[in-house]
């Protein structure tokens, strides 16, 4: 058919290969979603609109969405949570972003903590909760805008962060370039960058490191 | 001849015309700094080489030089301090453009402290000087790579904040267009930003802060 | 919640967090205005459609609304205006953004007075008005298409210039790009530029120059 | 060989093809101009440095050249002036540019007035010489920085306006980019724009406006 | 009011202020082309979509629409043409853009002749119009996509050569970038560039070479 | 008429005119398809919405349309189909452009295969199609995101590849650009690339190269 | 060691690893081609300044060079010529990138034609020539500036075109953004561009092709 | 002084703040390592040319350089290496930035493992290394041009993987830039990106990955 898919990634990757569903078909979707389901794996779609879940749930009525993050998820096997990966939000615009993060990290395996409305324009809300970076092995942070945060947070902390530009603001962001440049240019040293708006992206990079703790913890 | 030297400006501004030298013949420099020193200013060019500094001294012995900030100037009158203008900035790197903005606001008659090396990769630096962001009336905040120190200080202080980006940096710095970008989408609402690595203009605006400040106590 | 509302803002900054309606829900903004209000503050949403309004109204039955700067306020205190700020704006299309601007001056606490349509390509309309030029304290140019009104006025005047890039043009103006370069490059030394379209922290930049004059004249 | 002179030019076009002697040998200049100067028209060269001149000349000796501009010329036939075109520049760093526009013009038999060091941050300097803009037929404005010049040019007269932007200026003038664009999105309505630079452009387009004057007087 | 309208244009440039309707309500449009049509001149309004026509008509019922060129024109005085300018295309996509050129041209009084769809892909459709590039004498180039057309014309014809880029194509076109970029770096020497899409600015521009022409022929 | 349709291009290309039908009016369309029916030859029409198609259909009944590759296709001829073609795609959501190179270049008479969805995330898709690669003539790779694809199938073949970006992909992606520049740089040396999201013209140029085997086998 | 030379290659491509010698250490460079050299196959090293040369001569004595393209030849084997490539250059200073487009193509096999300065400013140039494009089987086309050419020849010709952007010209030029994407937007469909400056490219790409007809012919 | 030097960075991060040599004075960079040297730690200098590395090494003796990596190190205390990183780099031109990242990862007290010119274009040098991948706990890939090994990489693991992209090539990879935006676009999810050339960086980051590990197994 039109689709290969990626049946070695849960060996490869601990998960199945994750379906992004900007710009693929409802009946697609449903068809590369049911695929995956007869291998009785949890199931992760990112960038489902609700007519996008509604086709999905009349399918497989066990889905569940949500609005903010633009995700649906179904659930087969129970996830055993481990590690401790703290999220971080700059403004209440980053949600979205900030929540695709934290779902894939989760269904992945990750113990998450949610840390939002924290940016630099009222610093102490972030120096409040330096006991929060000093618990977490993982740090994302989520910033749009001039992406500040990223920068702060990495002087901070010696854990790994990992930050996410978002394209939350107008005019001269074009799009969240702007916290991107910021981003890949923190004076703090050792931040890995991903995509504007790729919260899912982070929730991977997290998880993995968090399994390369875990595996070696054996 | 080639040059319109804008006599009204000491008028108009307060300060006669300021000669940018980059890509201007020597001859033409020491044309134009002769002609208004024969009104009895106090004369500042900026972008000045070494070797353009060497020529205008053979022909104005009482010109001096900084090499860091890259300015010649010549006092002819004493210059009135006033006002308290705080310059920032976040690596040691930036001190040339630091030190462009110190001079000229410092000739244009504003007392000028300075605060250097404080980025947010180690925020303590900053938050350790408080006291010094509540003393001034105007800030100056001069940052490369992601400039996130204008963002944390503008979160800091209800003063007017000056951004200059600088090109510090490499890579997807683009010559400084990361720290530019960041500081026009700063979540720290009302900051002025200038040109990359326009040291000389922060000056100018600061110095015109400091002038309506002044003119409201007569 | 998902919101840490910067309660210190009020007094470090003298005005509280000013809510930015573009990407957060009706019911997340009704959430932060209303907790907000509890402090007896004055109150500025920006970025506000009218179907927000709209819904923040039926909450909030005291709040006012400009369609033409897309701002919703509450007044809750009397203000009490001090300082000038002229607002110019080179073209009718520019009038969203200055009006943005002069709201945000005014709820603060500035005198505004407004000087519309001036733009350079009929200059007699600038000339004719230099008086005012020289009464104001401080002064925001919004221009979008070459925005080169802002080194015209910064030419004519020695007062604190705040320029505002529009996205006002088509084609090359790659949506204010033009305008915000020409801003930033102007041969009218010490202009402080915001982001395009940025009316708000224009006004917010102005309120903070008229802050430091007036608390000088105590 | 390597290169096809397109002899028919000077037919098509009133004069022959113009040597561009950026990065091409010393040899095959000579070897052009050479070519060129047996059929006795004059001839232009451009973009030379003072090393090709010297090449040149030791082959050509009647062959003279401008520093300034940059450009080596051989008269071979009288030269007949008509139309008036006048050359405006912003600053004196503008000059080579606005000599390059010149000589082309002059060359081709425009009659050039120059107008220098008129930027609009002295704008009297432009507004004291109205009675020039009114004596020509065309105008050719040369601008770095933010090239508002341009704009305010084309609102003073109802003429031909030829803009070419400049690469001075550092930072976000991006090599010219930000006067390109200023020049492209002027509201002044009918600007011809040509590239960063190119003062050869603007000459010839110049000569070709006069050339269509003074055909349609005939 | 909220519009100062330039009653000197049509003084100064011989045809009185454009109305560009983008952006503007359809009540201030109203105001202003009433405002306008006191002094009896002809009017002319771009970007106007068929909504914001059939509100002038309700008004002004002698309002005239071109639904492809999105122009509207009120005519009260009789219109002299004189002068013969030449518009091409390229393709038929373009022609929104040709005919705004054509219709601005020819209220400002040009005689105008048009060949369409002769993009340089079958460049024999060009090869055999010769005579009428040899006939105008300006010519206007509307070219999307790579605009070599533009280059192809200029290097065929000694006359006046005015490119307008539109943004027709799609991908690395970017909005019009590719043939706008195209016409600026044209080998075929002095052709003026006007902004995308800006078929407006090319009608004034040819207009005022038409002006020069006939103003010299008396 | 407003459209001088290139009837010479079945004789010089072996396929006549192809209609673009983004921004064409309906009419327009039909007007062209039915008087390039007239010659009796196939006809292909791309960038054509299902409300093209419907408009065209009610006048070409035997017009067929592919939703998915948004072309109409007329059939007057039959197709002798020779040479081989692979087309290969990244991911699902290439479809559309791979499959608008499918047809293209069918219509035109070449044998297509199709590899979809063997994107270098699981290169092993890829591999296990080894022979796929050897057995063509021709190969088109399609990708989006990174579009690291073409570099992988560059470096396995020795046959000419032709590469199409596409803009799938989102934030940094910036409509199809990073696969563009990667396509472009690609260190396996020879790939040809068309623009972004142009199935089309790779669908020709694979023409072009089968055409041109075909014509040295007689 | 720090390189793993790709000794499948001259199987896979039939050509062996050419030597990209930018950024590359002389001795590595002859450590490589030394290495390369024990294979006995035909040597390609591209990007070699004289320096280079020099360095590598001194130990490879039979090698030769191209200063105008800088690369660097060995002939071990003899080389049987097949197949008919054209390059054509628009100027004289693309000489260089469409000579190393010629000597890639000879070393691997191909017969190359040369016609060189045929830019459209003087279109009969290329016209006159239109026997050499139809006796050719691939037409690489070598253009800086507003790349035009590269259209005018697709319009021409139903053979494979590969266009080379140069990075001849300046100001918005950009290095040669402008002739790139004017190429990949070509309104002649089907032309297969390389990166800028990349002659190498081109001639494997035009190799690669020829190949495919002989495998055929065969 | 000028410099604030960050002496908690090595509490917080574990190893004391890295010099940035570039665009610092030789006595600058001296009198900073001579400080950062009392207080016993290792050091690491990046960016460091021959000539400042000549002026470090008469102060302070101990000091040792890689030319390639360009990086001064002084070792004080011993290097307990713990964890396994993999450094890969696409081709030799990529050296620098690999070996960069490999001495910041070493002295950090990584144990650290090379495998580099394992580029796309010939896969097998890579596909033959997979043990290696598996042997790692992080893998930094190395890689300019456009950077497709970072996703393919990424598709054979599930390590966590950092991507460095390199200045390596020309034209249209402006300076990086390609590889860097095929970096974030990876279909590959999960790799945290740095900036371009910034082989520093993704030593630090690899290096917190590696801590977080060693600090879960205690
Ligand atoms: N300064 C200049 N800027 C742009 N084009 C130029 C310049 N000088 C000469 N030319 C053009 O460059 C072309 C010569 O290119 P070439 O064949 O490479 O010598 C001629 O068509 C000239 O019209
Ligand atoms: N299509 C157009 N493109 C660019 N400028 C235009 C256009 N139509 C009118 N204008 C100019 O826009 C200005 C009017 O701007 P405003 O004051 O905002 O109405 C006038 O100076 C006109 O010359
Ligand atoms: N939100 C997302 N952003 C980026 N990549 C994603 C996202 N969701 C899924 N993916 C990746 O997209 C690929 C699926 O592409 P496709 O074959 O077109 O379905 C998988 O490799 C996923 O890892
Ligand atoms: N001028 C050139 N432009 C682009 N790629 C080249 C050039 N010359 C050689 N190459 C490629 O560069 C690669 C060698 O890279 P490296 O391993 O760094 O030596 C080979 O794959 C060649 O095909
Ligand atoms: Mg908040
Ligand atoms: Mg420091
Ligand atoms: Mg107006
Ligand atoms: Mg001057
Ligand atoms: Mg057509
Ligand atoms: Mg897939
Ligand atoms: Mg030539
Ligand atoms: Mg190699």
């Amino acid at each position: 058919g039109f689709a290969k898919v990626d049946h070695h990634r849960a060996l490869r990757n601990g998960f199945p290969e994750v379906v992004f569903c900007q710009g693929k078909a409802k009946e697609h979707i449903i068809e590369i979603l049911t695929n995956l389901l007869k291998h009785g794996h949890n199931i992760l779609a990112t960038r489902a609109t609700p007519e996008v879940y509604e086709a999905v749930q009349a399918h497989i009525p066990e889905a569940s969405y949500s609005e903010l993050a633009r995700v649906i998820t179904v659930l087969k096997e129970p996830i055993l949570k481990r590690g401790r990966v703290l999220i971080l939000s700059a403004g209440t615009a980053d949600l979205p972003v900030a929540e695709e993060a934290a779902i894939t990290a989760e269904i992945m395996g990750c113990q998450v903590e949610r840390l939002y409305d924290v940016g630099v324009a009222g610093i102490h809300r972030l120096l409040d909760n330096k006991d929060k970076l000093n618990d977490a092995q993982v740090l994302i942070v989520v910033a749009g805008m001039e992406g500040a945060l990223a920068s702060v947070v990495g002087g901070l902390t010696d854990k790994p962060v990992i930050a996410v530009p978002t394209s939350v603001g107008y005019g001269a962001s074009f799009g969240g370039l702007a916290a991107l440049l910021a981003m890949l240019n923190s004076c703090s040293a050792g931040i890995g960058v991903v995509n504007i708006d790729n919260g899912f992206g982070a929730g991977v990079l997290a998880n993995s490191i968090i399994r390369a703790i875990v595996a070696s913890e054996v």
